[in-house]
């Protein structure tokens, strides 16, 4: 292959795509079995021109892709994969560097503690807090809950019942006894309802997955604080729109967290996967994760090796991306995405609220809206079926208070207003009908 | 900023790059906190050029990085991060699937499924397997051990003194005990060695990281058959090797294990990251993991979700760069590349046997050689450190019976004749200085 006409052609083929994306249907049109049943079951056996991928890409696995970079994908928590972050793909594909010593990639080792320190400013987080970047927030919770059992000798995790299930997925994969907590009316996990003795770690949520509730940090931390328990705060979700000091109120009580994640691949316009985790107790994540074997050992005197922080050994040069997002958008560009995808939540948010036969279900907190149509929960789960196989929009649920719930979420930077008043037109022809 | 005109740049700049690499400096000569100390401490405020980033890149973050990417680059195990997985990983973070749910990211997850087919096609396993993508083998290995002490009941973890240090780890995560075993003269596990009693999985190693001894994995699972142990073989870095025939003889006995890890992003030419994981024992997989929570149940028929196989909810699409890989490469392609990896080995091996005050430490497998020069410890110790000061090359080393062994391992599909016979020419200039 010729690498450069190759990339020129990809890089083509990403802006048509890009420029295209809000015309096509939003979530894949096919069934189970449908792409595999187009691909030859056994690889060739000599090479093909990189072309030959392109066009099967473009012809057999685009029409079986749900479009995450749709402007009307509004489904569980709506993101962005930024151009620049990308472009920071391709360049980190390029260089391959594997960060599991620092030797191995200072720049990659480097950059990572560099941007984590960067985010923390954004998001008003205490300066001394050390942060590095693991895959997804299952498993940076998973390396909470391990640091925090490391710690505190004790094997019980718990949360609210709108807590992320990576907690107690995450739990029961550690062997940990998971024990849920209720919440308010609200959706908050109820501070007077923890009973700690024998509790390792506290996982608080910052916009919980269903509803985007905000669990009461601060009192979490009181108690935590006075039990001898680890507090871990999930703001997967919400965590970004800290960059805004108008929203900061959601964080307060966070400094006083042990360990805290935020997924700059939800809602930093980040490309999967990018989750940050930061401590404020880094000796005691080194004591759980350190182990260098003779073939790991180097001379490099004060130098930081990441792996020692985390579960896994081989780590990719997933800073880069952040950071070229962080450059190209700056802290106003951030801001005025997540003011802007604020902004067309309470637009929505008006609408069902002003609309005969439309009730909204919960607070609306950040850019989700969860709302559903008067009447049986059969009627909104066929509403939903509907409107999703139109291919206009994607949207899901949740279920609250015993009741099917219907969850608009904003979060992909071209979603514009024009996107949201189409999805209420859809939801409310497709209600009546 | 222009998404084609900076993805045009960008794609220049890594051809560049991969043409340039092998004039560069393979290990970075750089200090700890070097590269940190030439970025800005905050973020921007506004957005920047992307083409700022470039330059940056350049001009700040190259001469911090260590080329995995240069032909001369004999550490650890050298890999390659091929141009077609590049180009992939451009394509992939330009669609952003997140496969959590098939119906998130049919083609995601149906390719996932199709090239772990493919793989193990191409490696001569069982075609009733199934697998699936995990980052590095340190999750895959962790995912392993979550299965074995979910399906067994036990606590116990069990290798080698010489398999990777991941297993030892992610015993220490999950709480679990871990019992090293003593090797034999070959540096490979001891069957008769194997009391199984309590113990839930023994992890067997085929191609260990120091010496990339082969553990007799057919007579470990008869002990384990036995007594009803769940054998876990990591293939990380050899399983790719399955490609060619005449080095299936590592291979025997697989066919009895429960589950498989093969690094595609260490000898099948895929950038980071791309960890294979295979079971026998899907239903064992899926009781481990599965969690599905209100906010993901779908009522897609004959769906197949695969975060219920393993540690994390957010997966992306990792299978399309190494479909990219195979498609373009085919099988004889990587058969090539692999025996040439071998042969180069073979003629360095053969240098070192023929030189009189130099020994080989260890039967060669595969593509790396151990070896050392006779004497003491520190003087092998101080040459390591000099050719790798010296820009030239980079090796890494290990520890065997108690004596320091330095390691060339060859993996990258640039690496020439010439470049070995230089690393030879240095090392042995070196050596008499």
């Amino acid at each position: 292959m010729s690498f450069r006409e190759d990339g020129h052609a990809a890089v083509e083929w990403a802006a048509d795509y890009l420029e295209r994306v809000g015309e096509l249907p939003v979530l894949a049109q096919v069934k189970p079995g449908d792409i595999r049943s187009r691909l030859p079951a056994s690889p060739p056996e000599q090479g093909e021109p990189f072309s030959a991928v392109l066009r099967d890409l473009d012809e057999i696995l685009l029409p079986g892709t749900t479009h995450w970079q749709h402007p009307r994908f509004f489904a569980y928590f709506s993101v962005s994969s930024a151009e620049p972050g990308i472009l920071a793909e391709l360049l980190a594909a390029t260089l391959n560097s594997v960060g599991f010593l620092w030797r191995t990639a200072p720049a990659s080792t480097e950059l990572e503690l560099l941007v984590c320190d960067w985010v923390a400013q954004l998001l008003g987080l205490p300066q001394s807090w050390h942060g590095h970047i693991e895959d997804t927030a299952s498993t940076s919770t998973l390396a909470a809950l391990i640091a925090a059992r490391h710690n505190t000798g004790r094997n019980v995790v718990v949360a609210s019942e709108h807590a992320h299930s990576a907690a107690e997925k995450d739990a029961r994969m550690l062997g940990m006894e998971f024990r849920p907590v209720p919440t308010d009316a609200e959706f908050r996990l109820r501070p007077d309802a923890l009973e700690l003795g024998d509790v390792a770690v506290v996982v608080a949520t910052v916009g919980t997955t269903s509803v985007a509730s905000v669990d009461p940090v601060s009192a979490i931390a009181d108690r935590c604080a006075a039990a001898g328990t680890w507090l871990h705060v999930d703001a997967a979700y919400a965590g970004s729109a800290m960059v805004c000091p108008e929203l900061r109120w959601a964080f307060d009580g966070v400094e006083r967290a042990d360990s805290l994640v935020v997924n700059a691949h939800k809602w930093m316009f980040t490309p999967m996967d990018c989750s940050l985790l930061w401590t404020s107790r880094p000796d005691e994540f080194r004591d759980a994760f350190s182990l260098v074997p003779e073939f790991l050992r180097t001379t490099d005197e004060g130098a930081f090796n990441l792996s020692e922080y985390g579960p896994a050994l081989g780590r990719r040069f997933r800073s880069l991306k952040l950071w070229a997002i962080l450059r190209c958008y700056g802290r106003e560009g951030l801001q005025a995405r997540i003011r802007e995808a604020i902004r067309l939540a309470e637009l929505f948010e008006g609408w069902v609220r002003d609309e005969p036969g439309w009730e909204l279900c919960a607070p609306r907190h950040f850019s989700l809206v969860c709302f559903r149509r008067e009447g049986p929960d059969e009627e909104n789960e066929a509403l939903l079926e509907r409107v999703n196989a139109s291919g206009e929009i994607f949207i899901s649920h949740t279920r609250l208070n015993g009741r099917y719930v219907l969850r608009l979420a904003i979060g992909n930077e071209r979603t514009t207003e024009d996107d949201v008043r189409r999805a209420w037109d859809l939801l409310r022809h497709t209600a009546v009908k």
